[in-house]
Order: C-alpha cells, then sequence, then structure tokens
C-alpha cells in the first residue's frame, strides 16, 4: 500500500519555499507535531499564547505574515469568531467549511470527506460551496478532474428524501456548467461511490463509481459519523482543517493525535503552497 | 478473533427445533443461502414463486406456519405491502424497524446498528419504538443488559441539533423507567461508543463508552453511510432483517451475497427461537 500522508509530507519538504504557520495557545501534542514538522522541513511556525493569542495570530494571516492558523488548546468558538472578523478575518467572501483527508487502507487513494464539522445542515447553495471548496482542495493536491459522490441512502432521486434531490441539483449544475472543473455523481451510496465491484453487481455506471475523490455528505452528522467509523472501524488516517478562508485552518480536538495535527499542517501547507 | 457470526451459527444448528423459514421469490444467492442453511441445519425452507408469491408466503408466517420470511428476487415494496396487511400482515401494534448486525474485526463485539433501512426520519417515538426493537433482539442474542449508544457529532446537548435533543430525551426515558431492560447513553459519538481509549482521552465516563451492543443513528441515512463504511472500509461482515414484526423479514438486496443472507438467516433464526 502507498503511504499517501507520507507521499504529502515529501511534496512539502521539497518545497523549498516553507510556508509560516501561526500556533494558538499550543499545548504539548500540538507542540509536538508543530516541532515535527518543522524538523521536517514542512513549516516555519511561530507560536501565540495568552489572550489576544486568537487576534492576533488571525491578523497576521490577514496581513500576509502566515500561510496557515493552527489551533492549539483554546474553545474552537473563540478562534472562529475571529476567523469571521469582518476588519482583520479572514473570510474570502466563499463558504467556509471543513474537509477531512482520510488514508483509508481499504481505498486505493486518498480520499476527502467534507462537510463533517462546519456548514451544519447544509441547504443547496451551500452544498455547492462545500463542493467547490472539496473541489480546489482536490485539485491543489493533484487531482486534475476531482470525482465527486453527493451521498445518500440510494440512488434514486425520491421527493420524499431530500438529500437526494440536492444531490441530483449539484450532478446538474456541473452538467450544465455552473460547477466546473469537476465531476459530480449523486445521488449515489457510499457502497458504489468506495466500491467498484459492487458498482458491477449493481449495474451502476459511471466514473465515479468505485473511483470517488470527494464524499459530499448531506449533513455534519452524518459526515461526523462517517469520518469516525473510517478511522476506527476502518484504520484511516485522518487530516482535516477549514476551506475557503483566505489560509486554511487546522481545527483539531484536544483528543487529535500529534499524528493527527502533523498530517494536517502537511495537507495545508500543500493546499495552501499551491493556491498562492 | 472471535469468529461471532459463526458463534451464533454453531447455537442455531444445536437447536433441535429448526425453525421454517418462507422464502420469496429466490434467485441464485438466496437460493445458494438457503440451501447452506439447511445443509447446516439452521433452518428447514419452503420456496414461494409466482405472483402470488409474497401474499401466499405472509399468510404462512401469519398462521404461524413460518418463523422466519427471506425475500429473494421481487420489489422490497411488494412484499412490503404484505407484510404490514391488516388482515393477515405481520403487525404486532410495535413499530416495524431494520437492524443491521455488524462483525466488525477492529470492534471486540458483535454491534447492532438502527435504522439505516426503514424509518426514514424518525421523531422521538419512532426513535424509542427503534431502540425497543434493538434492545429486544440484542437481548434475545444473548446480552442481558443491551448497551444502547444514541449517536450525535457531539456530546452536548445543542437546542439547534435535534438530534442531540432528541438522544437526551431517549437516556432520560430510561432513566425514568419508561424505557426498560436496557442502558441507554446520549448523545454520544461514534468514536466515543466505539472506542475505549477515546473515552479516556476526553475524560468522558459512561458504561456505554467503548463498549456499545446498539449504535442508533438519528435518520436512515447517516444509517446507511455508517453501515455501509463499516462494511466496505472496515471489512465487516453484515446480516439484516426487520424487528418489530410478527417474525424477522430478511430483507437482503440484490447485491447482497450468499454470505450475507446465511448471515441473516441464522441471526433472525435465533432471534425467532428465543423469542417464542
Amino acid at each position: 500500500m502507498v503511504n499517501r500522508f507520507e507521499a504529502i509530507m515529501s511534496r512539502v519538504e521539497q518545497n523549498p519555499d516553507k510556508k509560516r504557520c501561526a500556533v494558538v495557545c499550543a499545548d504539548g501534542p500540538t507542540r509536538e507535531a508543530v516541532r515535527e514538522a518543522e524538523t521536517r522541513g514542512l513549516i516555519q511556525a511561530e507560536f501565540f499564547s495568552g489572550d489576544l493569542a486568537p487576534m492576533e495570530a488571525v491578523r497576521g494571516v490577514h496581513a500576509g505574515q502566515f500561510d496557515i492558523l493552527l489551533k492549539g488548546n483554546i474553545d474552537t468558538a473563540v478562534l472562529l469568531k475571529e476567523v469571521v472578523n469582518k476588519e482583520y478575518g479572514l473570510l474570502t467572501g466563499r463558504l467556509i467549511s471543513h474537509v477531512a483527508l482520510l488514508d483509508v487502507p481499504r481505498y486505493h487513494k486518498l480520499l476527502l470527506l467534507t462537510d463533517g464539522g462546519m456548514v451544519m445542515y447544509p441547504d443547496l447553495d451551500q452544498l455547492r460551496g462545500i463542493l467547490e471548496n472539496a473541489a480546489g482542495v482536490m485539485r491543489r493536491l493533484g487531482v486534475e478532474l476531482p470525482k465527486v459522490a453527493c451521498l445518500a441512502a440510494v440512488e434514486k432521486v425520491h421527493e420524499r428524501m431530500p438529500e437526494t434531490v440536492r444531490a441530483a441539483a449539484l450532478k446538474e449544475l456541473q452538467q450544465t456548467g455552473e460547477i466546473r472543473d469537476c465531476l459530480v455523481e449523486g445521488p449515489i451510496s457510499f457502497d458504489l461511490a468506495f466500491d467498484r465491484e459492487a458498482g458491477r453487481t449493481k449495474g451502476y455506471d459511471s466514473p465515479v463509481a468505485g473511483d470517488a475523490d470527494v464524499f459530499l455528505v448531506p449533513d455534519f452528522v452524518s459526515g461526523n459519523l462517517l469520518a469516525k467509523s473510517l478511522v476506527y472501524g476502518g484504520g484511516a488516517r485522518f487530516a482535516g482543517f477549514l476551506a475557503g478562508a483566505r489560509a486554511p485552518v487546522i481545527l483539531t480536538s484536544r483528543a487529535s493525535s500529534a499524528e493527527e495535527k502533523l498530517y494536517s499542517i502537511a495537507c495545508s501547507a500543500l493546499v495552501s503552497s499551491l493556491s498562492n
């Protein structure tokens, strides 16, 4: 099996122009991950602590002094309040959504799952923003035409299942050219998106079947359950950050390992590097 | 690792009073699974075919001639219409819900996931019915006091996240004695329900943490995604049937393997056996 997060780290290491990471209120695991990332040559870090740390770090990113924002041991809400500040925050006019990159041993490539953490019950417009953020991240990771699976429990559109209606609408937006530079399929069930053989058995013909890059979920509850089942049930490794802001924002939780923070830093550095 | 579906099959094999299974419109994989189940001494089967097969089989279960109903190659809707027939169907007054039994290599015991297939967007009353059906199945499988995890993305109750409100309400129903013979926790995230270590890291103290028997999802979309990610991402083996009817109803899909049908037959036979 290709060690896919390590492949991303190698690419970031080889970039001579190291990305600068603002670290807010680092705790032990955060400090450990940042030191490891610096040792590997992934980033250059600066630490902010104290009550003003969230504001100072966000102002620094706003001013272009930093390419990545990394949350340590503070409430997510406190940091997000600064991120969305209209004067000095990181808003770009795009929707801000969460992307999880998962390295699942039983899948043949890195996959992106969204949005399991930021936009709770998205409507069609928000789903479109989530989709476009995700496709953009995948392109910056080197996938030229990302394949997006708009997940549901079934493949048919039923009016009484609103997630199937929205999935079909997203597919149509891509087919009419409203959504560009990606290939959208939906509604599609998880087995068909994940497993080529399942598609053959069900006679489901789509280039996205068994080969999706982006797994777009209907809401954050299903996304959260799905990501955690892939990590705990499927042995997946996880990286996560916010997309759609001026810079990637890494919001790892208290339970996140130093390893998870390290992968998040590496992926953020690659996304940041190629978007400038 | 204990081979847990095989343990269930052993128990069923040892029962001298073989359960009787009505098979509706068998196709190749269904016939293969039924023959294997008969060879192993799990059941005695009778096959129904033709246009009247769904009605005839359901009438037979209603009359007590059969203990299990197994769907072959017909539309689920066609069979369900007979199951819910008020004159000769299998209604008991309880909610009919779908239970999936999953043998996940990374989990230390068989787990039950519900409802990923029948009740689409349950309200609190329906969730209670789903929960009670699931706990009943688990008790019949030998778990005296099933531990039920009412899943959400977070552990705190937020009014703007209705699934957390309903999960807390279910926990309260158990604590006040309205729901009996099981232990209910919620809202609880998947990692805390599945992984003991995650609970320790987050300082989450509950007997259900890392040891849930029943994983209760907020709706069928998240349940469907979760079950399929455990099967395809986690290498889990799957069995499924409807609970709450007069007899277990096995609704395996066209894509189901003979193996999946066999496990479903074995679990249904055990549930049926001990409920009479």
